[in-house]
């Protein structure tokens, strides 16, 4: 046989010799193929990847090899993972406490859920693109709004706990800080009330008192009534006990303090609303309508108030307004912004929240309407009559007559451990409250065969036989909660009442997803938000049911295959970080911050350093920064920039020298928000550690460290990841995050712990550890494995790999574009993984916002506009984006370079223009009469090619007020908000 | 308390007392609403559903309430299912024989498979509203001609054996029928040489010879060439062996006979490709490239064919064109539509195919490109030959030297009872071909830890120690295939060399989505299509693991998951249908039919009627009616219609009475393909049956009928459902279907059998059954789930609910337009679940197509064209339609209806109009230049409402070619392809 030519030609022989697997990750994650990395390495000038970021990170800080697991293929990761994590035990939970079984209809669990069109877009800071995703947010603020009956309310926090404690802030505030006492009942959810405590001992002056519902006079018991700002209680409260808070509200409303309501918005389609008995504010977990427990979340809060309190309601408030041709358009408000910029100090770091979970709740109340989601209440509430008619036959005392899920069962004595084992061996968690005592919380999963195994467990306890559930619901008393009744109408709104077949339910989604850009269509080159693929691979464990229905404060050991994943995710995270222990608690970036901050506060406080509370802050840092420093009562000291951008070193120096005896900490981006290694990162470390002061580190550019360089080889004490920054949880619309929080030795006892579960090895030092700063002892457990996922996807090479494509596709871009534009900022023609276009040049002719609404007709998500530096747009392209989406990007921003030019050149008409007018519609392209100055062509289709598959924005450019020019991912930069100390 | 206001008002305490769920399905499944269902029924003049049903279906056959559960809840129909799958085991299987482990990229899973934008998509008749699905399919055909070397490729066909099948009538009719001989060779799957045989079998004049590949020599043993109309090959083969066929294929071709070959495409990545050796036709199954083994399907079969043989190629073809912009745009080409028209006899009655799986495999390509592809095979082969020598190493022997994935492997004696256990032991699945030999077929999903199982496993039995798979593989010998090893380039187009990262496969995947209508999107009002909700729920369990891994030769003891739940769904369709024992064998509506077909012949055969080849078709039948007849060697007589569009009994009588000697049936659609329910079905069938013949009952049709009425209860023998329509499979843009058969006592004996695989209580009776009609013994396994899933979800209540429904919404609809148009035929003013609306009256100014494309701009998709009537649009809402989209339907037709008069009146262009210039692309809208007499704003948004979410097609109106505009739902009607005899 001849096989010379067939060997030497297309097909030779295979030379591989291994049985490794083939479908291996890196090269799917990253976007260039290897021929055009070369290319583009080549147009730099550098012959390597490591040619090139040896170069870009200073020498000082570049780091060893990561000691990591080398890249698996993504059928091994995900088979051990399922093996993992089906070492989680799914009981049957009746614990409650803000946790409940849910149904999530599969057409939403598919096509929203599951749905990259949904899950990958980013906050709506672009309305034009976001008009979707903003009208279903509208709908969860009008559920929230109908069902509280309260005048307004955002979209959305990240826990109950979390958004007490930001009721509180605004109690406070709205005091003028003059009041110091929050008064919170003890029949609140004890995690949530212990969130409020670690947020007043840190922000200083608030005192947490607690006052028990249950004695003779509640309103004497709160003797303090007129030094209280607030007054918190839960309705139903944690016991189940539903009580007419009328009088409370009213004592307290005349006492000048803000009535709190924490609720249950499933509870409330049968129960009178707390606007109806007077409550200010009224919030509380959504879960339970549509999100599954996933061992504590990621679920959306609701938060809701009074019209008099809206301007300085914390989160992001959706509004109708109208777009450039008076249609029509939604759009995120401004007037939390406003807030911050008007307001002496922030009361909160909000930025990303659970958009994402407040759509499911949303479309979940779309699917079901007013009539679907009462009967599912009633039905809740049959199961819970069920079982106290059950128990009461057998003898249990139950306490209150009416409630509406929650029984307080009290258990003959000497039987709580009998009573323990038998629903241990039916695989039942009951919330155990004391000695004597247990709750049972019924919830929309539970059918009636478990109503029947949860009575025979009962029954056995008590050496009963247990009726027959059936029975028992047909003769259950009937509810009556008398005033407390429900009278008022809600989901009135036609959304809520015609979406109710699938057939309905699924185009409304797709109607909805296809009004929007989101990475499914196109890069998002939003400049800090590291918007890079969210893998398919690492999205699928998400909804696995033992991932899902695992309650949060059910026993440890049936959870060892989450904290087996938490071990290792963690072991990650420290050889990425460089720190000695990692918290996974915080559920954003900002959280990560206050609780870095908080835990900062406690190593001080703990090492004689309580007076230290100056916070240094470089002017060009994110908005959350001060406003999280703020919440742990530090006194923010901003650092001057130099001409370059950089930290004036000189400023620093002279600032840490200056508060040196109350230096508590710098906090600092790194590589900067400018997009740039800083050289002299040691010195800077040094010169605060020397002075006194830790080091915090915002991580929100860790997607330009990994594998270069590291926290804790830099030097700092602190750091929180966004994993839905470099560790690839998608940003869901705006949220979810995680935010956890890696930490040195010295910090590691402080981290945080929790009141319900014992955090073990998670958690810090018995005694030392500060409490809870969320609802979840890990946070938003449920999309850990995403990140989990894509490290072990990606092993420790590759994730150096992922870093150095980051950075290299910034710079090609750069490169590309520093001809038409100055890129601002950068160490010897080198960025980092994002870079800074400047648009003030033609500010007396065009603005950024002008050429963001401009890359929208181009088929372009916009970067991220006049953020940290107005007037210009920071461009991150990350590793995932193709060379080819890459050059597209770049031929648009030149071509608009050269629409640009036609303005300032007086060609093109001032007023009149293709980018004054973008985005433009269908409608207004296609409309009959065309008096503009340019043609439809130029205006639709200013690049070849484009016609096929062409993005319509629904709606022009929004008319939006004052301020938004200036802002960018929610959180406004330092400068605009906070009063400097004199300089 | 006083709680009687609350009581009274808006929020009454529920009167429930039923724990019953909540989450039903029926009224999510079902559109209209309750007040609308009555509301409906008013406008109609019906007091109840009952009543309109009642009215409408002949007394004569309305049945009794069918024997079936009640309607469950979402979640316990899949948590049951869930348990009973998890019933099948899922060993490691190398049996091979055409079926193949494979890994499903996540990415594509997800975006593809489980995305309704896909899978709920019809055949892309309208190719205007489907360039996205053309574009996935024109991928496939071009990668199949690739790797195949050959001219020309359909997409797709239904299985590897029916394609083979398809081949040998082609091989026959090229031969005019002249040349009875079909030689194939044993070396060719062992299911593949049944179906031809059953094939061969019915349809009378073909021979199918087998021979044997081994002897001395081969062409010797092809003693009758001169008589062989076909020479069918693999290549590989059965067994694994790899031969040059240079010799044969010349040998066949020179002596007139089509030269056939089976193959692999992966194989054929690293062999030279058959249209290098003289193939005529290559045909296979592209399972391994991506679908799962589905325990036996669905997954596309590819049929490649050189240039002279195209125009008798059965299938469907994409083809190139240009659209009226003369813009390059995709279209189903028509030749295969020309070819029935054309021909004396149909060769093919192929209709609904594999099109969603021909697109996975197609995307699979398209992720992994030329060099990604060739990795796998190499890997395949390492894998393979690394069990090669590690075999040897132990002593055993292996035949032929160079193979690409199979081993035969002979087994020491006495050993094999050993190697059997040690094999169960691992949970392995070899294929046993003989006393003395297994086959190990290696494949994709195979790890290095399985290889070292396997090796394991054979050294156990005969007691020796396995070598390391990892060693073995360094120094595995180099495979050589010599003359035989490819040399040709493949995938050399662009779209296989671009989307090779995650984030660009996405992007690729939603744009070709977004550019075609799906049920995501709007109705799709197709008569005789049934595009009804399909529902996530019962889609899930399609890409369960324990649903995809199984291998169909797996022994059945490792199906019983499947097999339990084979039971009950047969157990449900015979209640449904009224027969007694049903074949889940048939995987399309098309198969049913030869199916039904051919155990009438068996049953005639065997009962004194073989001399019986009378069918009778009433002229209104689709045209895989009497293609299927002929496939079984019938002789079609046409029956006529009367003017009401019903079967004209007298005509009926008199030929059934004519052909009493020799008939051998009737086959009929009921109700009829006109939408209505004859009454004199019964009289019908009894003048069939008084003259000797049988009754094949076309089952498309029976969401008109379930509930209500049974084929069975009518007196019908056989009956075929397309699950794909009344029973929710969705049409995934062309397939996969399912097509079940029912049949009466008399006829269950001859149901399918299958060589390899003892149906059991699933086929015939043993020496009565018939041989296979698909490769697998239970067709699309896989989806199946789909409809048991749906028919546990709606209860026998719930599934005559929906044919009500389905009755209702098609009254409703042509109660509302006839008005406005003719509606073609009904009973006393009552259509069935569908009606025909005329468009002939306008025709000298207006067409059919005309109005289809014109409700693209509308943002429809157009009923069925000109089917079964030329010039009319037939329309079929389906239960699952809300109102609100019916009424929009409506509305967009009564406003055709105004442009149509403007045309008629002269008031409009008669050649330069909004319905024959549509349907209008955005670019063409928006062109500068606009010369045509009406604006802009009535060709795009014809009515109020459509400006924010205007679907805009791709491309305007396709340049089809002649034939074109009668011709809908691929098969053309009986009097334009059937000669029929002088009446
Ligand atoms: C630099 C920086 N710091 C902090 C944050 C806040 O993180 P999160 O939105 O997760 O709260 C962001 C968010 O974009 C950021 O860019
Ligand atoms: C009346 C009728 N019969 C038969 C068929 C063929 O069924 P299939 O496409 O599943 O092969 C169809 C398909 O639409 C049909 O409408
Ligand atoms: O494809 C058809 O529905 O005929």
């Amino acid at each position: 046989r001849s096989s010379t030519i067939a060997r030497s030609t297309f097909c030779r022989a295979s030379s591989t010799t291994s049985l490794a697997p083939l479908d291996t990750f890196v090269r799917r994650h990253v976007g260039p193929r290897d021929h055009e990395t070369k290319e583009m390495l080549s147009l730099l000038g550098f012959s390597s990847l490591d040619d090139l970021t040896k170069k870009n990170v200073p020498k000082a800080i570049q780091r060893q090899p990561m000691q990591m697991e080398q890249e698996k293929s993504e059928e091994q990761v995900l088979n051990e993972l399922y093996g993992v994590l089906s070492k989680n035990k799914i009981f049957k939970s009746y614990i409650g406490m803000g946790y409940y079984g849910t149904v999530l209809p599969k057409v939403i669990l598919r096509n929203l859920l599951e749905n990259p069109g949904w899950y990958t877009s980013y906050t709506p800071y672009q309305a034009e693109i976001s008009q979707g995703r903003l009208e279903s947010l509208l709908n969860f603020q009008t559920l929230v709004t109908d069902l509280t009956k309260m005048d307004i309310a955002n979209a959305s926090l990240l826990d109950e706990g979390t958004a007490a404690a930001e009721a509180m802030n605004m109690a406070y505030g709205n005091a003028k800080k003059k009041k110091p006492v929050f008064y919170v009942s003890s029949a609140v959810h004890p995690q949530t009330i212990a969130v409020l405590k670690t947020r007043a001992g840190f922000v200083g002056g608030i005192q947490v008192v607690t006052f028990d519902e249950n004695h003779n006079d509640v309103t004497k018991n709160l003797d303090r009534l007129s030094e209280a700002c607030g007054v918190m209680v839960q309705y139903p409260d944690t016991y189940g006990r539903v009580t007419d808070y009328s009088a409370m509200s009213a004592a307290a409303k005349s006492a000048g303090a803000i009535f709190i309501t924490a609720s249950d918005l499933l509870a409330l389609t049968l129960l009178k609303p707390p606007g109806e008995f007077g409550a200010d504010i009224v919030l509380g977990s959504a879960q339970r309508l549509g999100v599954p427990m996933g061992y504590g979340g990621p679920h959306a809060a609701f938060f809701a108030v009074k019209d008099n309190l809206k301007r300085i309601m914390p989160g992001r408030l959706i509004g109708v307004s109208v777009d450039s041709n008076g249609k029509r358009a939604y759009r995120m408000s401004l007037q939390t912004r406003e807030q911050h910029i008007r307001r002496e100090t922030a009361t909160s770091n909000i930025c990303t929240a659970q958009a994402l979970l407040a759509n499911i709740t949303a479309m979940y109340c779309v699917y079901h309407g007013p009539k679907g989601i009462k009967e599912i209440a009633e039905r809740v509430n049959l199961c819970s009559r069920t079982v106290g008619s059950g128990l009461q036959e057998m003898g249990y005392k139950v306490d209150h007559a009416d409630y509406f899920d929650t029984l307080l069962v009290h258990v003959p004595a000497g039987k709580m451990n009998q009573l323990k084992e038998e629903m241990k061996k039916r695989e039942i968690n009951l919330r155990y409250v004391s000695e004597d005592k247990v709750t049972v919380s019924l919830d929309e999963s539970v059918s009636e065969k478990d109503i029947q195994e949860l009575l025979n467990g009962f029954a056995a306890a008590v050496g009963k036989k247990a009726g027959t559930a059936s029975d028992l619901a047909a003769r259950a008393p009937a509810v009556d909660f008398g005033t407390l009744s429900r009278t008022s109408p809600y989901l009135t709104h036609p959304v809520f009442n015609v979406h109710h077949s699938e057939t309905e339910m699924l185009r409304y989604l797709k109607k909805l997803e296809n009004k929007d850009l989101s990475l499914a269509n196109c890069m998002i080159p939003l400049g800090s938000c590291t918007m890079k693929l969210n893998a398919t691979t690492e999205m699928i464990p998400v909804t696995w049911p033992q991932v899902g229905n695992l309650h949060p404060f059910a026993p440890l050991d049936q959870a060892e295959g989450y904290l087996s994943m938490f071990d290792s995710l963690s072991q990650s995270l420290k050889e990425i970080t460089g720190f000695s222990k990692v918290s996974l608690q915080p559920n954003s970036g900002a959280q990560g911050e206050f609780a870095g901050l908080s835990v900062i506060r406690a190593y001080l406080n703990d090492n004689g350093g309580s007076h230290r509370n100056i916070c240094l802050i470089p002017v060009s840092a994110h908005g959350t920064n001060p406003a999280s420093a703020a919440m742990v009562g530090m006194k923010i000291v901003p650092v001057k920039s130099d001409n370059d951008g950089n930290v004036d070193v000189n400023d620093l120096k002279e600032k840490a020298e200056k508060h040196a005896k109350d230096l508590a900490c710098l906090m600092i981006t790194y590589p900067s928000t400018h997009g740039v290694f800083e050289e002299p990162i040691k010195d800077i470390v040094k010169i605060v550690h020397d002075n006194g002061g830790l080091v915090y580190m915002d991580g929100a550019n860790m997607n330009s460290q990994v594998g270069l360089c590291s926290p804790g080889g830099i030097g700092a004490d602190v750091c929180h990841l966004n994993l839905h920054k470099t560790f690839c949880i998608p940003h869901g619309g705006g949220g979810p995050g995680m935010g956890p929080i890696g930490v040195n030795d010295k910090l590691a006892p402080y981290l945080p712990g929790h009141p319900v579960v014992d955090m073990q090895r998670f958690g810090g030092e018995n005694g030392r550890a500060i409490g809870p700063i969320s609802a979840s002892p890990f946070g938003s457990s449920s999309i850990l494995p995403i990140s989990h996922v894509y490290i072990q996807l990606m092993g420790g090479e590759g994730l150096k790999k992922a870093t150095q494509m980051a950075i290299l596709n910034a710079n090609y871009m750069a490169n590309r574009l520093k001809e038409h534009y100055s890129v601002l900022y950068h160490k010897e023609g080198l960025v980092a993984h994002e870079f800074i276009l400047d648009i003030r040049p033609f500010s007396a002719h065009v603005t950024a916002e002008d050429v963001a609404k401009r890359l929208i007709d181009y088929g372009f998500h916009a970067p991220t506009m006049s953020w940290p530096i107005a007037g210009t747009l920071m461009v991150e392209p990350t590793e995932s984006e193709p060379k080819a989406e890459l050059d597209r990007f770049v031929d648009a921003m030149i071509s608009i370079r050269q629409e640009i030019r036609e303005v300032v050149e007086g060609r093109a008409d001032l007023k009149n223009n293709v980018l004054s007018n973008a985005p433009h519609t269908a409608a207004v392209i296609n409309s009959d009469e065309w008096n503009r100055p340019y043609s439809r062509k130029k205006a639709a289709y200013p690049l070849p090619g484009m016609e096929e598959t062409k993005y319509w924005p629904p709606v022009g450019r929004l008319d939006n007020v004052y301020g938004d020019r200036n802002l960018v991912c929610t959180c406004p930069s330092v400068e605009e908000i906070y009063p400097f100390e004199h300089q």
